[in-house]
């Protein structure tokens, strides 16, 4: 007989950016981050422990994974299986409800998932704060979708990251902002975030200025958020999103994830604003572009990037909650 | 009777750029810079000591130069001036021979020829460095426009700027490469360079990592132009251009020059370099894309930039020479 449980997660999009780490194994970042989890692209993981199992296996999407992807799994399920005493292999499949691996951080919906979705299955419970670093390790910005929401990522201090996971800012439903995912292109990523925030850490004359300039929007952010101000929030996040960019061009080789429509999208957004239509923009280690708005002005928004040149769909949404337990279950 | 003189000059693109003034009065940069001059890019200026004038005359292919361009030309003539011991006028007309303020510098190649041709109209002598601080003071990088051909702007450290001027590292045919400038958008910028430089020192957090990586990038520039070594330079080139625009993304306000083709560009010649056809970038202060290449492949560069969207041109260029006197005057 099998133990099952399933877990649903949403991605969640960063407002000031995670970039770099300093402990690439256990996904410390060097910076702390704030984030939006995303009600609209979700995840679903099951999780089923069965002991005719010779060896953990997981299909993301209905296709099985690579080798790095079940080493990513079996990272998550190690501590879990040494605290509840179990040996036996695992079934995991996972469904994203959304464009996988093209900037849409698919992954932090579905190690945040898969967290919650295990320590089930072993008949665990964990507290916020560790299915947050239990995600992290699958994927560093996983850790946010745990509490969804609102979420600040500390970085923390400590060497093994014990201080290192995210809490909520403030629930959903604190300020109704919504999000318009501009796709570009949704193949796979040239370089993966992985490698380009190494590259970045390692190459880049620009690291320092970057982590200052993070030390100063953190707090600019975090406050915005509580006194919903659009205005302040846009500005710190378009800021550290173009100085996470920025800090890319810096490394050796160089990192641009922009496509030509990438820079359509970023300039109409700001001739939007200039016409007095309230948005910014944020863009992730991939082309797409991240539209917020107040919810009153989402369907203008949604409609004109649609007729922007390479915009090849658009993905409206709302906040979205922390990582719940799911009664329906994929298998 | 006037004394008129005429002198002609080429645009010139950095490879290593400028970008940051320790002195915006006397146009003193905070970091050197080395460019290649190009003959089809020319500015040929004509300057007439003109005693029956009341004001100075400014006339910029043909339409009267504003205020501000007045101004400019007042501060290269106001030591010309004192040095002839003269008070009279002058009139002034300069002709571009390629589209204006669009990131093509031909600001540079003006100031140049003024210096050389206003200089002669008094009947002076001035050395090399002498013209190249003078035009300098019109327009910073028109210092490298003065040696033509492959240049050094030495930052300097005099804070009259005695010692910030340019010399030749190699003549125009030292290395018979081509320069491709890929046009993208003619209009005037919507941030002049300038004011982009002063808004990149004094906010961006990545202004020091900019001058950190300069002073390791001119060395390896100036032995791969002397070797000439194509992929040596390029990769330096390349690494200066992005590093300056990820410098200004990471300014308050942010400075993004680019348009969708800008990316576009960029990414071809990345693909062709991968097929094998030596190219490199560059890119100023606008969105224009300037691609080197072997004067072997430079037919096929430029049919294939040609079919890029949205390049709407292609000005081929071979390396120019230094500023000269012209027996041909324009009025």
């Amino acid at each position: 007989m099998t133990r099952k449980a399933s877990a649903e997660a949403c991605a969640n999009i960063a407002l000031i950016k995670y970039w770099g780490k300093r402990d690439a194994e256990r996904h410390l970042p060097c910076n702390g981050s704030i984030s939006l989890a995303l009600a609209d692209l979700r995840t679903v993981t099951t999780v089923a422990i069965d002991p005719s199992l010779t060896a953990d296996t997981l299909a993301l999407d209905g296709h099985p994974a690579s080798a790095a992807e079940l080493g990513r799994l079996g990272k998550v399920l190690r501590p879990l299986r040494e605290r509840a005493g179990e040996t036996a292999c695992v079934r995991v499949e996972s469904v994203n409800y959304f464009p996988t691996a093209a900037g849409l951080a698919s992954s932090a919906a579905g190690f945040a998932a898969l967290a919650l979705a295990a320590a089930a299955a072993y008949d665990l419970t964990l507290d916020e704060p560790e299915l947050s670093r239990l995600a992290r390790i699958g994927s560093g910005s996983a850790c946010r979708s745990v509490p969804g929401g609102w979420a600040e990522w500390h970085a923390g201090t400590d060497p093994a990251g014990l201080d290192s996971f995210a809490t909520r800012l403030a629930p959903p439903d604190h300020w109704d902002l919504r999000v318009m995912v501009g796709l570009v292109a949704t193949g796979p990523k040239a370089v993966g975030s992985g490698a380009g925030m190494a590259g970045t850490v390692a190459t880049s004359p620009f690291y320092a200025g970057w982590l200052q300039g993070v030390a100063e929007d953190l707090p600019v952010a975090r406050a915005a958020i509580l006194a919903r101000d659009f205005d302040t929030l846009g500005e710190a996040a378009e800021r550290s999103c173009l100085r996470m960019h920025g800090s890319m061009l810096g490394a050796v080789p160089p990192l641009l994830y922009w496509q030509p429509a990438t820079i359509a999208v970023m300039q109409a957004v700001w001739q939007w604003r200039q016409e007095g239509l309230p948005c910014f923009f944020t863009i992730d280690a991939g082309p797409n572009v991240k539209v917020f708005c107040p919810a009153a002005v989402a369907a203008d928004v949604e409609r004109r990037m649609k007729f922007i040149p390479g915009v090849t769909g658009v993905r409206a949404s709302g906040p979205g909650q922390g990582v719940a337990l799911s009664k329906a279950h994929l298998f």
